[in-house]
């Protein structure tokens, strides 16, 4: 069985930013989540690709021990194209193929189904509805969303935060959600659907997280040289699910620890395009990160 | 003599925010940044106000033990008017009446000479330099800035930056000084200046300290009722700068405490109109909030 789940997209994205530009390299949610996840537990991905998709990502995805059999194939692969201004804030869409996305079908793995984690990455909420109904065991359900699907699909977006335990995502998408330029009501809104936590995301200032009676604020990394940061957010969803998932303890203390894991491999993603960056890294450069996390919030 | 100095501009305030509306209320950053600093430290301002000045304010000032010798008589006060809209994350001026401020000459009184800190508040880089050479002993001088200085005095602000031993100045401010989004490159560029620090505020987010080898980010204090955010940040520098005058302690690991003193004073000032909840506050609330400033940011 798989230790647990990571659905979303899985695409072949082409970026430029300031400071370079790369083609057709292996992108989507549940790219970036399950690489990030792989670091601590052993991810099965429900996702869909196209004929074209190349053969060495797929290969790449199981060296990592990341379990593709989730993976249906449909004519040709989501392709997203976009871009980074100056200030590296925000992507700007130039071209976007849903291709074998528009008519994608989850179909659950049977050894899937046992799996007690689930990082359900940004992709349309029916279908992360889905997976949920599909999980006979959950432990922790953790999903992402954005502002497309808050604006279009509002209802199935807050029905799938009903059915997870816990909502990650950010501080514009927390906004745009409850109609409210302050976080801290925005996060309660969230506890109010039943919620067990919420992590809103903030990039270079890092991550809120709210429980019913906590408050926990993970700072950022101080990143000098940014190169790319598609996949930030993926990644540490990723890498905050699979944190827990390996070390199956949901107390408060360890989401924190687990939110700086999810940080430390957004920030290590952003110093590479793509996930290059993410292919290089090693279990003592996390550790090394975790260390200076510790350091720069120490008073 | 006084321990140390706050320099900065006396004001009546008009504020309007979606909560509310004050009018001719005591502002300016020399009073926020004073009265801010009063809980730790005996502040001497330099200032101006007009003959319109209500008595009461002075008589406030003087009963927090803040010494007002330093305060020019000119014809009539500084007056600001302005507003903030639902996101409560910017001022919008409306009006802006110079009045005595056009024509401040600085007059340091003899007692103040001998102080050994210094707060220079947001006011004319030519007025900050004049303080700094009138100081004797000086060993530590704080200095802010803001965007209009930038734009039209920027040889004067980097000659006090150079002058000055800690700069304090908001992410918007330190991504325009340096023509950089990058707030590490920003502090990096300040740090060159010869500074000993550098502090970079964030409002909501918090603030970032970078030294000549360490990294301290300050989480923000999660608010969910802002009332007038008017003040927050001459408030941080004041009580930063008063900490540090008190505890006599410039170490690295000292300055990070002086910003979670900084941004405790901060976080109380938003939550009233103009001073008003600084007025109310007493030394417990502070420690409490301490506390939780240690609390949310534990892993």
């Amino acid at each position: 069985m798989s230790e647990m789940i990571v659905m979303g997209t899985i695409a072949l994205d082409t970026i430029e930013t300031p400071f370079g530009k790369v083609k057709d390299v292996l992108g989507g949610s549940a790219s970036y989540a399950s690489l990030a996840a792989s670091f601590f537990s052993k991810p099965g991905i429900l996702s869909i690709i196209g004929k074209d998709f190349p053969n060495k990502h797929m290969e790449f995805l199981n060296k990592k021990g990341i379990d593709t059999n989730g993976i249906t194939m449909g004519d040709k692969t989501f392709r997203w194209q976009g871009f980074y201004e100056f200030d590296m804030s925000e992507a700007k869409t130039l071209r976007t193929e849903l291709n074998a996305l528009e008519s994608y079908k989850v179909k659950v793995p049977e050894h899937y189904k046992d799996a007690k984690y689930a990082f359900l990455g940004n992709i349309d909420p029916e279908l992360q509805l889905e997976v949920i109904k599909s999980m006979k065991n959950p432990e922790l359900i953790v999903m992402d969303t954005m502002n497309f699907w808050i604006e279009h699909k509002k209802d199935k977006v807050l029905e799938a935060i009903k059915k997870s335990d816990i909502l990650v995502f950010n501080d514009g998408e927390a906004r745009q959600l409850f109609n409210t330029p302050n976080l801290v009501k925005a996060a309660n809104e969230v506890l109010k659907l039943n919620s067990k936590a919420v992590i809103i995301k903030k990039g270079e200032h890092g991550a809120l997280l709210f429980t019913k009676d906590k408050h926990f604020s993970a700072p950022g990394y101080p990143l000098e040289n940014i190169k790319d940061p598609t996949g930030c957010g993926d990644s540490f969803g990723g890498a905050f699910t699979g944190y827990l998932a390996k070390t199956q303890n949901l107390d408060e203390k360890n989401l924190r620890k687990a939110i700086i894991y999810g940080s430390i491999l957004a920030s290590y993603n952003a110093e590479g395009f793509g996930m290059e960056k993410l292919h290089t890294i090693k279990h003592e450069d996390i550790n090394k990160r975790y260390k200076e996390f510790k350091d720069i919030r120490e008073f």
